[in-house]
């Protein structure tokens, strides 16, 4: 799909890409703090994470650890940030502009994934034109027009439920690749785009199960 | 923690639980178009997800299927809220009210858990006393005072980073039982007090593998 043969990576179990970005922020902790390695279980240990399950998602980077010192903190985060495309620079559209969607332009953790929200869309004619976080906010009708080009490849769908699947068929006749779902709509894309749910309620039943069965 | 043993449950695996929410809306709109039964394998089929994997999630909730016609939908939907702790009324108390607490507390979502959100705090002078859908803001120096009453059993923290871990000892000091965290802050906070994390960089972590490894 993009292109040359050395862009393909193997896919990776959906729960180790899970803890990648957790992982990250600790280890770009340590950087931070002058740290040069980090070990499976010191790092298991800073997460209050079994330390086998730590040891066998980082292996699958590929990235070879050090007897005594454990992974270079460099070498492992350069291959966790591959591994997840955020190695390189992308941009997102943010369609609908409601509390969430404008929460979602002032999120600061975009810039870990390098990712730059660069069009917010809504269809409300009173927001059109209003600046928020930097980002101008565009008439709906347009987006086909602007992300034409192919240079966005996120979606970000903030919209209510009753207006997502339209938004998802509008997103659809543009080069877009993924979708960041935050309706409960079970979206129905073409194959060659991938939606993925961001579901309140899911954290939620982990926390209240975990209370339940205290 | 609840006293009487009967609510003692069974701790189920969490990707199993975190599955449970997206079964329940199903099984709701089988419900809302008057099916009485619904069989693993078409829940699957809906879901676009193994149906082994979905027979295996259902029968951890104890419901045994009826043959040639599946799981009768009111049963498996009230065990599942069983296990999820959704089958009574609950309170929770927001503390943050930004751009994600007023989308918090606009959430539909919540009523399908049967949680109310009660109680809104925030440290800006400015918002204290403001109404946001229907909830009036406190100052979060009433916190301890109003949670003292033990009432409110989960709390939803919407602050910046920078305030979380303060935020989460003010709570410790109060009968919550869990914390439903939307900082990147991996909190500190006593043995009876259950956090879970809400980070929107794993399902964003999910899509950018998927999407490089199509």
């Amino acid at each position: 799909m993009r292109g040359g043969k050395e862009h393909k990576l193997a896919k990776l179990p959906n729960p180790t890409i899970r803890r990648y970005p957790v992982y990250l922020r600790e280890i770009f902790a340590i950087m931070n703090a002058g740290g040069k390695y980090v070990s499976s279980a010191s790092l298991a240990e800073r997460l209050g994470q079994d330390s086998v399950l730590t040891r066998k998602d980082l292996a699958m980077t590929g990235v070879i650890g050090k007897p005594r010192l454990g992974y270079d903190t460099k070498e492992i985060s350069a291959a966790i940030l591959k591994a997840l495309g955020w190695d390189k620079p992308s941009q997102a559209a943010l369609v609908g502009v409601g509390h969430l969607g404008r929460a979602l332009l002032g999120y600061t953790g975009f810039a870990e994934q390098k990712i730059t929200v660069s069009y917010a869309f809504d269809a409300d004619p009173a927001k059109i034109g209003e600046v928020v976080s930097g980002v101008e906010i565009l008439d709906i009708a347009k987006l086909e027009d602007r992300l034409a080009d192919g240079s966005t490849k996120l979606a970000i769908l903030a919209v209510p439920d009753s207006a997502a699947q339209q938004c998802a068929d509008a997103l659809a006749k543009t080069p877009i690749k993924g979708i960041l779902n935050f309706s409960h709509v079970l979206l129905t894309v073409p194959k060659h785009i991938r939606a993925q749910n961001v579901d309140l309620a899911q954290p939620l039943a982990l926390l209240s199960h975990q209370i339940l069965s205290d």
